[in-house]
């Protein structure tokens, strides 16, 4: 936790938070703060700033905030994901809430098992947790939108051409001819598949929507270690 | 498993292995193999190319290689990771592996847990087989290299700059000045820090033997996403 994330109920004056969870646990036993050190906090969806501790009981902390400097710039980048398997997704979406990804659609693929959308991970809470989790490794405030879509073929015909519009589309798919681009000068959006790959009909569908297939070497990557490279090489200047 | 990793005591000819361990296990769950069925095989160290099944029964399966074609470039990077915790760690080696690097040197640094050395996984069986499953992800056959340092300023002192000759250095290291460079030309030195990073101290110590300290950018990467990150950033065209 690089920064405490602030949330409404969390503030009980205009510029002092009490906090008593997981924040206050992380404050006390890895900072091991006192009454009168400053940490680093943000405001949900707002600017970052210091909090200074003003009072410290067994039960919470009550920390004054000044929130004065903006939070990192988001990643300009829509990402579509073929849902992960469990264990990977929860730590991909991590990922995705740190590298400032604010747009991420889950997306079904023939080789995504049914078992993957029944995670308890996908519940709003979790991903809620898992998002905040994120952004205070990052420092950031800005919570990303996830959207759920268990149907490949309408989400691919019906929302996706729309989602891509005014965006460099691609679809991250070992053996393509094309490399992936370095350094794009605009907003992107990015298709990663399952392990195992979109099929060659999940491909050309997403072709026809105007994505453009892309490999990245010779080496086949996890998604937890795709994402990552793939933002890193087509937004290098922008983390 | 993109490739079954083959090692000398898998052969029971010149050109034919007898697998019965976990690569087994997924030959049959996960390809569902039957005689006849061709799947991705490589020697360790050696050439990759195909293994057709010539004979699978309860126990065993056997094999016929063929092995003709090089396996993926290495990475030209040696790596210096001040020791991740455990769970991190076993993630971070699989990366690695996955990602092509060759040369990873685990260090200590202020803020690696004493308790972090200790992990069963830095034991030799469990290194071997997580490299293992980190090169087959990537369908690679070169085994890295892991050198263990528990002493930094020994390590930085006596062994760093012979390490670090010839090659472009650099440490991670969040707030310095300079960005980190994007696709360079030649073999690179890179040192990551631990969660919270080098002190300053070591900062210092690591800039006396020739690295030049770097930045990713506002946020803070957890060093399983670091790696992913800096090896794009750094290599574009090697992956």
């Amino acid at each position: 936790m690089n920064l405490a994330l602030l949330f409404t109920a969390d503030f009980i004056s205009t510029d002092t938070v009490r906090l008593s969870d997981r924040r206050l646990e992380h404050l006390r036993s890895i900072r091991k703060i006192a009454v009168g050190d400053s940490v680093p906090v943000g405001q949900v969806n707002g600017n970052i700033g210091a909090g200074r501790v003003t009072n410290l009981t067994a039960h919470y902390a009550e920390l004054h905030v000044s929130l004065d400097q903006a939070p990192p710039q988001p990643l300009p980048l829509t990402l579509m994901l073929a849902m992960p398997r469990p264990k990977m997704f929860r730590r991909t979406l991590q990922t995705c809430a740190t590298l400032g990804i604010k747009d991420l659609w889950l997306i079904n693929s023939y080789k995504v098992e049914k078992s993957f959308w029944q995670t308890p991970w996908l519940q709003e809470p979790a991903l809620h947790d898992n998002l905040v989790l994120g952004l205070e490794q990052a420092r950031d405030t800005l919570m990303p939108k996830v959207h759920i879509r268990k149907l490949f073929k309408p989400f691919v015909e019906d929302e996706l051409p729309a989602l891509l519009a005014g965006k460099q589309a691609l679809v991250a798919h070992p053996g393509s001819a094309q490399p992936c681009p370095v350094h794009l000068p605009g907003p992107a959006a990015l298709c990663i598949g399952p392990e195992g790959g979109f099929t060659d009909y999940e491909v050309d569908k997403l072709q026809q929507a105007g994505c453009q297939a892309v490999h990245l070497g010779q080496r086949i990557l996890r998604v937890e270690t795709a994402v990552p490279v793939l933002v890193s090489r087509l937004f290098d200047g922008c983390l």
